[in-house]
């Protein structure tokens, strides 16, 4: 079951989708809770991104509401004064504080928000909350997603448990650049906002940021974390502190490849590995451009081991080796060796690893012993369907 | 009629593409000529790439070879030694030395060149050079591209006319770090290699790379032009130089075009014009992180006025300015003023637009003086199945 001490959720329809279908959520802490955040870095933000930036760094909160249908971002002051409004019914009909509420929407970028629909639906949506609402919530973050994204660990550290239970929304594409990527982390661990800041920033970059290029981010994501402490551990120093980052991080992965499996069209999950490079930051730079490649994911499409798009890619990324030195395998079939082609069979092999749902690429510049992965999709017909008409 | 004084051209089906098609192509300058050129920055090169760099080097060719259906690229020592066999059998039948011929090839990486075709296709090829073989010879570079590319400027000075003729093959896709780039510019202006040179490079500039990113190039891309000094015009100084600079801007940005305008599946040819930046090449990322971006093309594809993803993409630039500044205009349409949308009046003249073969979007940043233009095209379901096929 997809619960957490001391955490409710609920999820409503308030018509801002198209059809009847939920599209606000809640999450609520019934104790006072830490809480900590990291946001896009696009100069373009969203209004509830700019109002939640100010309000993390009290380091406490107890709510978020999110809505999908509309990204609130490009509309200027009425936009700021629909993210609080947002808040303030919502922190009314809690009993709490505004500054207690977190904001979060993702949806088309340059629209009101239709907050008198927010309004009547909030005393629905409050009434609603239960220990169970997580599922619910989850779908009513959906844009182009089709599976809701939960994840969730329960730790044993000192004769007592506590969980981390995290929720998202897809990226539609693997770069989070390209559309919202919303994840909320609920755990009921006793933590200080300094030390849950510290464990968010390196979870994240463990997880979210192998699906991301960097710094290149949307105008709408976010990930928040509430800790309650209802579980009554304590996690700012020690072995319990490793626990609770292996946990958020591990949370966070979990999310992360979700939300990569669903990627807008995607039909393939595969893994970008760079061994052999002449610093970890060179493995990244392969990593990321070659999991990045528009001809490199269509030959994913294809069920098509075009290791020549792969090194071509490689070679473009601004790293230094020798493309005469490279080997390259599909999972464990070796198709190139420094830097040429192993053959017929080994090409039939490969091209038989390529008509599995996951896989790994794995290229060994053979330049140093940096490395890095990456998580990515095919590029399929359907991105393009779905993303020329997503506004119509 | 597409002729240069003192060149001749010819093409021939050598069997290196799957039909009877056109697939090996020779350009010869019946007197010496001077030569520039200036290739792909990818780490990873082709072969016939590596062989051209020795060889302009001595300032002096009389002949270009180039093969599609091969890009004789990651092929190893028996890769350059194709190459060289190339134009070593070219030169034999022409009477002149090896050195004096350049190889271009196009086409899937990691394979062998069927050397021997080339060999017996070779006397036929040279026996059928002729001032009028060029568009031939363009159909024969051609890959995915649907429609031969040349162009063509005559140039009075002195009482005495030059010509320009360049022929290319588009790079698949807008950008030629991802599919290879091949132009070839012929003129009968009588010019020196550093001069050439020089001319060369500022007309790529101003061209090739409004439609590529910032040194992202293919194994392959290559850009030569040869001068014979037929005309008895001289470029090196004065007047003459900057005509001569200009119809060979104008021939490789005229080519350009072409290029984008066939991109693979392309529908719609769009220039991205940024301005009021706080930089030119701040405007220039804008530009292309805009140009580049997959959201933005699938919804030119749309034909969806979609300004948010334009902005979006904006911001995550790199450029500084500030996103409640912005105005946007698709042609002369105002859709974003100060960051905001100008409602639907607007929109439905904005959509308008987007239905037309070309147009323009015009970002202004409110940051500064600094502008850039880029060339790109639409994102369509032919492009993900052009390149889901490509190598079956």
């Amino acid at each position: 079951m997809h619960t957490c001490k001391g955490f409710t959720a609920a999820a409503t329809a308030a018509g801002l989708k198209k059809a009847d279908r939920l599209d606000l959520g809640l999450i609520f802490s019934q104790t006072p809770a830490t809480v900590a955040g990291v946001f896009t870095t696009n100069k373009v933000q969203a209004a509830p991104v700019k109002l939640d930036k100010q309000r993390v760094n009290a380091g406490r909160a107890r709510a978020i509401v999110v809505n999908a249908g509309n990204a609130n971002c490009c509309t200027g002051d009425r936009g700021m004064a629909d993210a609080e409004a947002t808040a303030g019914c919502v922190a009314l009909e809690l009993g709490i504080g505004p500054e207690q509420v977190l904001v979060a929407s993702t949806g088309v970028i340059g629209q009101y928000l239709p907050i008198d629909k927010i309004r009547t639906a909030v005393p629905g949506l409050v009434a609603g909350l239960n220990p169970n609402g997580f599922t619910d919530l989850a779908r009513a973050m959906m844009t182009t997603d089709t599976v809701p994204k939960l994840a969730r660990r329960e730790v044993a550290a000192g004769g007592a448990v506590f969980t981390v239970m995290g929720v998202a929304k897809g990226a539609g594409m693997i770069r989070p650049d390209m559309a919202t990527m919303l994840c909320f982390v609920v755990t009921d661990i006793a933590v200080g906002p300094a030390a849950l800041r510290q464990a968010l920033v390196r979870a994240a970059d463990g997880s979210f940021n192998r699906i991301t290029i960097d710094g290149d981010t949307s105008t709408n994501d976010t990930v928040l974390v509430l800790a309650n402490g209802q579980s009554g551990i304590h996690a700012d120093e020690g072995p319990v502190r490793q626990l609770f980052e292996n946990a958020l991080g591990d949370v966070l992965m979990d999310l992360a490849r979700q939300v990569v499996k669903d990627g807008e069209g995607a039909t393939k999950l595969v893994t970008v590995r760079v061994r052999g490079a002449g610093s970890d930051s060179d493995a990244v730079r392969v990593a990321q451009t070659v999991a990045n490649s528009n001809l490199v994911k269509t030959a994913f499409f294809g069920q098509d081991a075009n290791w020549g798009r792969i090194l071509a890619a490689a070679g473009r990324a601004g790293a230094d080796f020798d493309p005469e030195a490279v080997d390259l395998y599909f999972d464990d079939v070796q198709l190139v060796a420094a830097g040429t082609w192993c053959g017929p069979q080994a090409e039939a092999l490969a091209t038989a690893v390529l008509h599995r749902p996951e896989f790994t690429v794995t290229i060994d510049l053979k330049a140093g012993d940096g490395r890095a992965e990456m998580l990515t999709c095919d590029f399929s017909i359907d991105y393009v369907k779905i993303n020329a008409d997503y506004r119509s």
